[in-house]
Parts: C-alpha cells; sequence; structure tokens
C-alpha cells in the first residue's frame, strides 16, 4: 500500500493490478496454454500438468524478472525462462513446451484481459450499490424542495429526488457502457510471433478455441496485437464513468459550501474536519472523485493516441499501456468505492434547502407567477408585468410576493391563495416526479435483468 | 471552405457543421416543438405552422447571432429573438409561442444531436466503403507473402491478405462501436429550464414524447442537461475510429519508405510528388490521418474531462463542447474518407515484398528450421544448433539455407527439398488463412444484415 | 466571422489566424528571400523587387490552393506555384528565382512564426491591460475583508485585495513565460529540402543571416523542421497563461453564486440575464473562459504528442499542429480579452462580504480566539477550550462570541473589548498587506521595465 | 522497486518520489520551520532541535499515515499528528509548536518542491552527459553521409554528424527551458491556512524570509496554494524534454529497420534479442522512450487542466498533482536515462548508410544535377532535361547517372568527372558542416557556463 492509496484507490480493484496480479494472469495464460496444447495433442498429455503446477505467481522472484524486464523489453520472457527453469526442476520433457507456440504478447494481453474481467465484476457491482442508494435517495426525496442552478445560479425550484434521479440515470448508462466494452474487449489474444499461430502448424486454431474454453475467454476473429482498440474502449467507458462520478462529486461539493449547506458528506472521526477550524466539514471524498475526474481523461487520451502502433507488433505504444490502463482501472474503482460510501452516508439538510429557496426573496418564482399570469394578459404583458415587479423587488428590497400583492393588475387575476400556491416551490415542478419514476422504472427493470440466471 | 479543409476533412461530413447546419439544427428543434406543443394542446393549432415557416436557416442574421451570443453565453437566446420577431412579423399571435418552455439547451443539444445523427450515417457508410476495399485486399492477396514486422523488426512470415483481414476486422469494430453510441446518445433534450418542464406545467411529458416523434428522436428517461456522458461516448467511440484509421496510416507509411517500397497510396497528378527530387511520394493521405489520429484523442479526453459539469446546467464544460465535438467529426470524417480513397486505389508491390523477405538473408526461417528439427533432435539442441548456424551465417554473411545445408546434422534429417519447403514463406502461415476466412465471414454477415430492412 | 468567435475568440489575435494571414505569413516569407538572395548574389537583384510586387495575399485565389493542398499534403507547394505563375506574367526571368532554395516547410514555419509574433505582442499587452485593473483592486481593496475559503469550505478572513494580487502575481509569471518562450521560439525556419541549405551550395548561412535580419527574427543555429519543441514551447506558455486565466473565472464565477453574491461580472444589455428569470445574472464570461481552460490543456498535449516527429521532415506530426497552435492562440486571446474586460469592470459587493463572514456564527474566528489564548493557557488547553465553545454554539445555534463571553475562563483572559477584536476580520489578516504590497511593488518594477527603451 | 521500474524509469530519479522521500520532503519543511520559528522568536529556541530530531522519515509509520490520508483528505495532518506525539515523547513544551502557523498545503508544496530541485539537478546532468554524447557524435560523423528522409521517403543526402547535431541543439534548448522553469517554480510555499499567515500576526514575513533561508529557497511575492502554474511549468518543461527524447528515439528506430539497419541500439546479454528469431535486435529503449513520449504529454495536459482551483485552496485539482507530477518526473527521467546509454553505445553502420544512398539508383541526385545545369540551361529547362532523365531511369531501371551521361545535352555541360562529383553525397550538403559547427560552439559555450563558479 503506497501512500496516497487509501485516498485515491479502492484495495478490492487494486489487488487486480498488482506485480502479483500481472504476473499471475501471465501465468493463468500459460496454464491454461498448456492444458490447451495437450488437450489437442500438440504438447505431451503429462507437460501440461507439470507446468500449471508451477504457474503460481509466488514462486517467481519478481525483483529479477523485472530487474530483466529492462533489456527485454518487458517482463514476459523473463518470466517465461524462470517458468522454464521452474517446471525444469521438476520434470524436464514438460520445461521443453512451456509457451509453446506463443509469444511474449499472448501471455501480457491475455493475462492483463483475465486481470481486467475480474476487476469490471468488482466495479459493476459497486456501480449497482452506488445506483441502489442513489435510487433510495429519489425516492426519498421527491417531494424535497431545493433551489435548481443553472450557470451557477439559482433558477427554478427542483427536488432533490430529481436530482438524484439524475445521478442515477448517468450511473446506469456507465454501467450498460461497461458491459458493451467488456463484451467487445475480453477476448483472447493468441497469436503467436505475428499473429498467425506459425508456430503451430495447422493446430492453430483448435488450441485457440480450447485456450478460450479453458480461461472462459471468446476467441476472437483474427489476433489483435497491434490493433489496441479492444483496450481503448475499456479505458474509454471507465473514463466516461468516472466523468459521470466527478459530476456527481462537483455537485455535492457546490451544496456543500458554507453558504449553501444543504448535502453533506458523512462525518466522522478523522474525517475532513479541521482543528483549529470547528466550522469547517471538508469534502474529503469529492476532492478525491474530482482528483480521478481530473486525471481519468488525459490517461484515456494516452490510450487513445497509443493505438497508432507499428505493423504487427508495435514498439512504444503498446508498451505506453501497461501502467495507464490499470492507472485508470485504479482510479475509477477509487472513486466509485469512495463515493458510493458517501452517497450511503449522505447527509441531506432540507431545511437549509428550503431556507435557500427563499435567498432571492422570492425571484425564483418570477416565470411560475408569468406562466399564471399569461393566458389572461397574454404573455408578453405578463412578461413585462412580472419583470417591472421583480426589479421594484430588487432595488427596493421587497419579496417578489408582496410587491405583487400589491399590484392591483395582479390581484385582479391572481387572488391571494392562487398567489401564494404560485409561491409554492412544490407547485412549480412539472414533471420532475414524472421524470424520477422513468428513471427508478428502468433501475428496477435493471434490477430484475442482472437478477436472473444470466446475471 | 477554409485554406486546410480539402487536406484534412471531408465535405460531405462538414456540412453538418458548418453555422447554417448549428443555425439549422436548432430551429429544427424549434418548428418539431411548436408542432408538438400545438399537437398536444399546449399553444394553439395555428401557432405552429406559422412558427415552423420561419425555421429556415437562410432567413436569420448568422453575423447578427454571433456577435449576440457573446454577451447571451451562445446563440440560442438570439436566435429565438430573431425566430420570435421573424414570426410576428407574419403571425403576431403565433410569435408569442416560439420556444414555448422550452430552455436553450433544449435547443442547442436536441440540434446537435440531429446533425450528429446525419454525420453519423455518413461515416458508417464510408466505414463500409473502407471494409469493403480492405475485405478485397484480404482476399486478394491472401496468398502474398512479406515479411511481418515487430518492434519494427523484420520477424517471420505473412500475407498481406492477413494484414488487410487485421485492419477490416478492427474498422468493424469501430463502426459497431458507432452503431452502440449512436443508440445511446442520440436521444431528445427536452426539459425546459431546470429539467423538470415546470413551464409546461402537467402537459411536459406528453409535448416530449410528441416532440420525440416528430424528430424520431428516442425520449430519455430524464432530460440530461447536465449529464454529458451521451456527447462524450460519440467522441469516444470516433476517437477509437481515427485511432484505427491512424494504425493502418502507419502502416502503409511505413510499407511505403524508400527503403521498404512495398505498398504505395495511389499516384496522381500534384500527389505528394517533388519537381526536384523525382524519387519521392509523398504518402500524403497518411500524412492526413496521422495528423487527425494525433489530434482527436485529445480533443477527447476534453469532452471527458468536460463532463464534470455543475449542477442542473453547467458552466464552461457544456461550452466547451461546442467546437470541440464538430471537431471530432470533422477530422475523424476527413480521415476516414480520405483513407478510404487511398486504401480503394493502394498499390500493392508483390516483387518488392518477396524481395525483402530475403534482405535477412534467410534468417527470417530460423524458426520454421528450428520448429521442423525439434521432433526430432529436441526442441533445446534444435534451437542451439540453429542459432548457432545462424550466428554464422551473419557472420559469414552467407544465406541461412547454405549454412544449415552444409550442417550434416541437418541435411540427416531435413533432405534438400524439405529444407527448401521450409524457406518458402508461404509454407510457414500458420493459421493466417483460417484468420482472414473468419474476418471475411464476419465481413459477409454484416454486409447481409445491413442490407436488410433496417439498413 | 464564425457563430462562436465573439463569445470564444478576439477579433483582434483571430485576425492572425486567418486564411489570409496564413498566407500572408507564407508570402512574407518568400518576398523576404527573394530580397535576401538578390542581397548575397545568389540570385538576379531585379528578381526580388519583382518576386516581392507579387507576395501580397489578395492577389492568390485561396480556394484553388486550398484543393490543391489536399493532393500537395500542404499549402505551400500550390501557393509557390500561384506565385510563380503571378511573377512570371510580370517578368519571366524573375519567376525562375521563386522559392530558390527553400523548402515548403520553410515558408510554412516561418510564415507562422511570423504570425505569433504579431498575436504574442497582442496578448502580452492585453497581460499588461489585466496587470493594471488587478493591481488596480488589489490596491483599492486591500482591507476589504471576506472570509477565504479552502476545500470550498469558508475558512479564515482575508481581503479581496489579497486575493486580487494573487490572481495579479500569477498574470504577471505567465507574462514573464511568455516572453522567455517568444525568446526561444520566435526564430527563422531555413534549410531547404532536408535542412542543409543544399541547393545554395556554399550560400547558406550568408543567405540565412540576410533572411533572419530582414525580418528580424534570429537565427537558430540548426533548421528546426522535425524539432517541435519550439512551437510546443508556444503552445505550452499559452495554456500556462489559459490556466490562470481559468483559475481567476473559477473564483469569480464562485463568488457570483446566488448564495454568495460577493462579486459580479460587470452587467449589461443583453449580458447574461433571464426574462423568465430575473434574479439571473450569468456568468457569461466566466463560461467562456472555463470553456477556453478546459479546452487548451488537451490541445497543448497534442502539440507535445506531436513533437515525435519522423527524421529531417515528419509526417503527421507536423500537420497536426497547423490547426492546433493557432486554436490555442485565439482561445487563449479570447479568454484573456474578455476576462480582461470583466475585471475591468468587476462589481465588488463589499457589505455581501462583510455579511458572509457571519455566516458561521463567528466559527471562523476560533483560530484568532485560540491564538490570543494560547500564551496564558498553552495551546493545548486553548484549543481545547474552543473547540468545546465551538461545539456549544453549533449545538445551541448561538454565536461563537457570545458563547466565549459567557465563559468565565476565557473572560479572564478576554475582556470584552479583546473579544471584539478577535471577531473583527480585519485583525486577523497577518501578512496580507506585506504580500500585496510585493506583488504591487513587481507590479511597478515591469511596468517601469516594460515602458523602457527595450520594451 | 515495481516490476516494470526497470523498464521505465531510472532509480536515480525514481529516489526522490517514493513515499518515504514524499515524507521526508514534508519533514524537512517541518524542521526548517522549528528553526526559522526559532531563530525569529516565533517559538521557544529549544523547541527547534527537538522538533527537528524528530523529522526523520524512518520514524514514522507509513501505512498508519496511509490509511488516516484517506478521512484527512491526504498525508500532511496525520504526519504532524504522528510528529506532534514522537515530539511529544521527548519534549511535552516543543510538542506544542509543531507546524506552528503552517498549513498541510504548505508543508506538501515545499516538500514536493525539495523533492523536485534534487531530482532536476539528476536531471540536468544527465541532460549534459547526453548532450556530450551527442556532440561526441556530430564531430566523429560530420562527414559520414546518408539519405536524410522526409515525410518518410529518402529526400538528399545529409550526414549522421548533421543529425545527431540536431538532437543536440533540441536537447540544449530542453536543458534551457528546465533551467528557466527551475528558477521560476522552486520556490518556497508558505502562506498558512488562507494564505495570509494570519496565525503569525506581525511575524509572518520574518518566519517566511528565515524559513526560505533555511531551505535554500527563494520566497515568493505571495504563497502560492491555488496558483499552480509553477507546478504546472515544471510538467511542461518536463514534458517538452521528452519529446524530444521521443523524437530522437524514433528517429533511431527508424534508421533500426531491417530494410534500413543504419543505426542499432547497443547490445548486449538478454537484450532486444528473441531466441528463434535470430535475425530480431528489438530496439528496447526506443520502446521505453517512446513510451514516456506517448504518456506524458496528456500527464502534462491534466497537470494544466488541473490549475483551475477554487478560491484559497482548491479542491481536487491540487490532489490531481499529487501522482502525476510525480510521475512525469519518473517517465522523463527513465525516457533520459535510457536514451542517454543507448546514444553513448549507439552503433553506426556507416556503410549501410552509404548503401542506402543507392537505392533509388541515383534519384535522389537529380535535384543537384538539375541546379549544376541551370545556370547553363536556365532553371526550368534544367528542370525538364533531369525530371525526362528520371523518369527514364526509373522506367528502364537503370541508375539516373548512366542515363544523364548518355545524353548529349548533359555531357556537353558536364564532363564525366563533374557528373562523378554530383553523384558523390558530400558534395551536396550545402552548409551541414557549418550548422554543426553552430551547434557545437553552442555546446562549447555551455560547458564553459556550467562549469564556472555558477555551475
Amino acid at each position: 500500500m503506497s501512500l496516497l492509496d487509501p485516498l485515491f484507490r479502492w484495495e478490492a480493484v487494486d489487488r487486480h493490478f498488482t506485480d502479483h496480479a500481472r504476473l499471475q494472469g501471465m501465468l493463468d495464460f500459460e496454464a491454461a496454454l498448456a492444458r490447451a496444447e495437450a488437450s489437442t495433442g500438440v504438447i505431451p498429455a503429462a507437460a501440461a500438468p507439470a507446468i500449471a503446477a508451477k504457474c503460481r505467481a509466488e514462486l517467481f522472484d519478481a525483483s529479477a524478472i523485472a530487474l530483466a524486464a529492462a533489456p527485454a523489453g518487458g517482463p514476459a520472457i523473463p518470466l517465461v525462462k524462470q517458468l522454464t527453469a521452474l517446471v525444469a526442476k521438476a520434470d524436464a520433457e514438460a520445461a521443453r513446451f512451456v509457451h509453446w507456440g506463443a509469444t511474449s504478447q499472448d501471455a501480457i494481453d491475455t493475462g492483463f484481459v483475465l486481470q481486467s474481467r475480474s476487476a469490471l465484476a468488482l466495479i459493476q457491482a459497486e456501480c449497482a450499490r452506488l445506483a441502489d442508494a442513489l435510487a433510495k435517495l429519489a425516492r426519498m426525496h421527491s417531494a424535497t424542495p431545493l433551489a435548481a442552478r443553472t450557470w451557477m445560479q439559482q433558477a427554478l425550484p427542483t427536488t432533490f429526488g430529481f436530482i438524484a434521479a439524475g445521478w442515477l440515470d448517468a450511473v446506469q448508462r456507465s454501467s450498460d457502457r461497461l458491459a458493451d466494452s467488456a463484451r467487445r474487449a475480453l477476448v483472447l489474444q493468441f497469436g503467436g510471433a505475428v499473429g498467425t499461430l506459425a508456430a503451430l502448424g495447422g493446430h492453430g486454431l483448435d488450441v485457440a478455441r480450447a485456450l478460450g474454453a479453458d480461461l472462459q475467454l471468446p476467441m476472437p476473429d483474427l489476433p489483435w496485437h497491434a490493433h489496441r482498440d479492444r483496450m481503448a474502449e475499456l479505458a474509454a467507458a471507465l473514463a466516461l464513468l468516472t466523468g459521470t462520478l466527478g459530476k456527481i462529486a462537483r455537485d455535492i461539493s457546490l451544496h456543500m459550501q458554507t453558504e449553501v449547506g444543504e448535502i453533506f458528506e458523512p462525518a466522522g472521526e478523522g474525517r475532513g474536519g479541521s482543528s483549529t477550524m470547528p466550522h469547517k466539514r471538508n469534502p474529503v471524498v469529492c476532492a478525491s472523485v474530482l482528483s480521478a475526474a481530473a486525471r481519468v481523461p488525459a490517461l484515456a487520451s494516452t490510450m487513445l493516441s497509443a493505438m497508432v502502433q507499428e505493423n504487427e507488433r508495435g514498439l512504444g505504444g503498446w508498451h505506453a499501456e501497461w501502467e495507464t490502463l490499470p492507472e485508470i482501472f485504479q482510479l475509477t474503482g477509487g472513486a466509485l468505492h469512495h463515493l458510493t460510501d458517501a452517497v450511503c452516508g449522505l447527509e441531506i439538510d432540507a431545511a437549509k434547502m428550503a431556507a435557500n429557496l427563499d435567498v432571492t426573496h422570492g425571484l425564483i418564482f418570477a416565470e411560475a407567477v408569468q406562466m399564471a399570469l399569461a393566458p389572461a394578459l397574454g404573455r408578453l404583458p405578463a412578461h413585462d408585468l412580472v419583470q417591472a415587479a421583480a426589479q421594484r423587488a430588487i432595488a427596493e428590497k421587497r419579496p417578489l410576493k408582496d410587491v405583487l400583492a400589491a399590484d392591483r393588475h395582479v390581484s385582479t387575476h391572481l387572488p391571494k391563495a392562487e398567489l401564494d400556491r404560485l409561491f409554492d416551490p412544490l407547485q412549480y415542478l412539472g414533471s420532475a416526479q414524472a421524470f424520477i419514476d422513468r428513471v427508478l422504472a428502468s433501475h428496477a427493470a435493471r434490477g430484475k435483468k442482472s437478477s436472473g440466471p444470466g446475471g
């Protein structure tokens, strides 16, 4: 664990991108390869268990591999050498068949696909936890009014449930996208030195099929050594999720400002406090999530620009992925996990929300009044009348409702009770509830789908 | 047309992102909104045709809108003002109902979605043309051997058909991705000032449904004013395509180098030539495509980082999209179109490919010999024997085959005819043909699907 | 003028990056080249005026150049062809010496350097205008207290003058950086086809010196066709300025929020208002500046990643600069100009600043009280006492001062007058004024320097 | 050491960015702060040594700090807590004065500046080593001809010395830039909670001056908590260096292609070889350097976009720097170190360079012949004559020289000896040597300057 890991990352995802996990990913490939080649008669049946027995990362000297990776241009060749030596100690004959017909990129890419598959499953589960928490907020606060802000200015009333439903809607789209990209990206890499599986003669496809079946990875139409769109798509899908997480964190941090004070990250010992500034409650989770949202887009652009790789296996572009994509997984995982925790414990101050709706002394309801007057006066006269009243309210620092109530043109058409109603935020919410219901229905439908056998 | 447009862009796509197209996109929204509101009884029936009649971009003063867009923070408010004035001249009553209940972002976003839909259809069609050209190359050159290069070094033989099939495979994945993202992204934006459609009272959803139907755009569960993942996903999908185009261009430019000389962009008057350097044939299409592949990833990262928008409608992040996403469409469209043209006219020098296979004096076949000797000698002894022969061949600058033929250990197991066979590149292609066939089958299946009634 | 130019750009800078300016930049190179070659006897003396006479962009058919630029891979070759034809009409002999010994990149790069030089001068002047406006604010508001916010939470008091001085300090650094990068980047490009000036035989350096003198551009040690750090450094320096502008805009937009209401962009007809939401005052300049700050970093990364160019003149990387660096200039120029205007007219609501200092009911002064009690009580007991009082104040919703005043441990050490003083924000500003003075002194020193003869 | 560190990084630089180094950086700040405050009478004289004695990273529990950093929002608060506890064990009175008047960001930023200063010194020294190696190549190969390539096509002859001088020129500019940015960026950060040093009353500037003197860091005009241009400029300067390294690596990898074979990374045990492909010599250093050049630009864009920080101390943007800037240092350092090693051992195959000059059968000399014929025939007739000859040479696959020699128009003006001279690459190098000399003179001047007392 490095100094900033607990702040920025999530251990459950990180575990899939340690050096150990990287080695194990490649070793899982090597073991499965041996089994697949034994089952198709390409190597002796006895070689497979002998090889597979040594495919455990804890048997390897990671430092030695690291040192040898520099001159070799990557960790796979030194790993295979160590594996061969380990197997040879127990079974010299089997050692001859280690990594048979494969290239180092087959091991590295397939290994990484295996790491990604597990990490994505965790991320999807955490997305579901976040979605559930947001759905709960959307339901619970569907009638909790607050000021909607546009351009960082109060605009009209909305409800916190509507805001939460918007967050939920976006999280669900990201979850769909992850599923789409996983379906396309999480496939076997197996092509040998130049993609043709030449060293396997006529047995290439049989081995590939058996290998895919062993690892439960679909076999692509053709090896993709220098075609990196699969990995770049994973990066993009994760970056899209992180963008949504950043948007939610931005919102929370804005609502949590001292002068706004409507929504708060959960409190806790040592959490965002300051001993000398007792009023402070720093949105530390937001800081972490916003930091991820500031970093992941650029990392995704590296994955995209690194796609321009040379010939059958590229130079440098592929290498640029090795730390970049794991970093994207880790930062996305960390932001997702921390934000989910925060959303689960979010504190909502409905009273402050209501109070803030009054900050403009009723100007926020001008549109509602105007719409109510329009049928009688016509839209333009209604607009002019309300605008004049608003200007008077601002100039005289009086509540707009009082100014309007004193206006005979208004009182003719809008009796006091009606005017009161127009200044009730819950009366000017349009289709907010209907939109919330639509999002919750989608959420419920997903829940049913994912709890089914296909899960 | 600006000075660099023909070099970097494609007029057919660009046409969708001119100022005129942008205005028309918003006006199409306004016209459809009026019809939808008339059909649901929200505005008088007569207002709709009166408004729609003026929703033609050529009636508007774009310069005046541009100048007013600076203080207004965008072009929609000045456009609506001009539209209202235009309608008012013909029908003062109808003018009252222009833009009824909508917000400027509804017009801008939906307008952009409409522009994107047309542009994406063109891009998809051009992807299909590129795929067809690549499929033709894959079929035609499935037995045209050349040296596969890995790490920018000759590795083993492959065929140009295999390379073309790899390109095709990647283009097809990008086309699928575009379809996925279009399905998710190309939806209606309609929420009014803060997303609740408050100004429409209880009629919001009815109007939204009618509006979506009119524009043939699905209605999302909830307006997405400050949730920009839809637009960012379009950017990512286009960037993934551009990455693949860049990879193909990189390959072509490498094959086209003076010393390699295997593949050439089509020649032509004024095309990449130099009057004082008659041997030069500059890969100008590659330059243009590589340039796009260098630019689009960063533009995509802007779309991703701009997702962190504030509250119900954001400040600056949304504005950052307005020129960035059109630029991505244009650069991707241009790269795709120019590369497709180049691929359609690609010149293949099979003789030079064959000659280059001989550059290493047969060392490229060392693995093949080693695999052939392995059953008899064991893998390690075979490896050592071939390695020693290779070193001798390098030191004495003799063809490896001659060195091997002179080696009694080799001739025992490999008679001359067999040795000749091992130095035939077509004999060491493994599953290349099978992989090509798989990709072509996928291509054929897509062709069938897309020629069906659903298009 | 395109639809979004007035919103995002500044006409004075834009003028340097039109197609016309691009052509003129190259033509200025060609005219100066002819003069330099005539003066060094490389071409006939009479050729220079004949060539220079035609080096006026308005004589050229930009559309024809644009169309020819696509197959030629850039605009220079078609431009030179048109120029040669134009010269030939008047003087066939002179036409033979057009573009003598130069390569297209010499014209494109030097032309762009000339465009950049003028644009940078404008940007520097505007930086100075912004700095002056900020210096005025720093002086004027050095005793205007408001709440400093950290982590988007009120922390301690500061003054608006201190904030403005911080902005000024950063703008000045950016101005220095622009000067440094201009000194390094704005040099002649002149190397001929491969950088050696081979076509000029032994006269290369003489011509280069004369050419540099004519254009008032330093001559670099060696041509820099494929070494693009000069252009990328310009991009980085502009991006650093834009980052600072974005930071200032972020601050203004936060201070301008409805609930905060301390600082406002200047008001004006059609400026950020909403007819139906009369209380709204959208920070439209901030939107534009923040949009630039979201876009320019990615564009700068394109310039950086495009540096990896091939051999003596690259493929694609160079082309990627052609629109990217102008875009950076334009967006930076636009953000700078709009923000400078806004800062010049910034409205400061000192009363609201004072009121917001009271939002925490005095908790913001807890540290000041603690520091005052520490000498007598010890730091830890002082801290504990104040913390307990703060918690009581929060729980009982009472002003911290009242809670403290009622505490005998406090009143012993802090008489009422002293307590009042501690709750005066102007009494807890530490070195704020000294820091302001330091920044203003730097500003004054720069003013003197830049008004000197060296300018 | 992680698995990919030796491949991508340089231990000497990495050592400055470990967790240990990060803690020590902050502790160096804390120790110096105590000394500065003691020397100015702000804290008791005895407190300083008591505090400084514990400011050794090895005394701290990094894991505990890491875990506490998550709720605290960063490592400084938990570090200060541990430090206070450690000091208290030995001297309870001194413990009261730990971190006196400072904010966590003061420790983090100043600590990072200290880490950067050491790392930059190493990087500058390595730049000098690279420059020396390049200067040696430029001198040694000033008369080693090879084909210059533009647009990835052979163009005209050049010398390898000229190429090396171009590389050297760019490295020197990057070194200057690093020095400029270090001068501006490596300054003290010390402002207390909101930048005003309020907690130090009237002693703020005195302490700051003493602190800066102790750490040998200049004191800035004003604290820069939320103004991050200093850190972003470091990132940009490092990225510019990495871009140049990437350009050099791109060149080497192109020259090292099997068909080109002109320049090679040094060979060595386990270095870029393949057991089954004996002819392969993978450019592994280029892969590593190109990978850095693909990653650092995006990381730099994160630093630039993270500049948009809120108010007096930002949320998320600052946090985004914590891992990004160290990563930039590490990748740049690694690329620089590995490339320097490779350049020191670069193998040049002058014979292959000469052979490649013949690949076009003399077409590469067409311009030279044309320039030689122009005075006699006029430029256009000379051009037409040579072009016709070139076309004949291509069509008949004959050397251009033979075609020309057989042409009576040519032989009249160019006797055989002269024609031979024109096909000698060393005769068509223009000012190549003069340019090399200029760059070497700059290099020598720098050497003198940096070996002077100011170093």
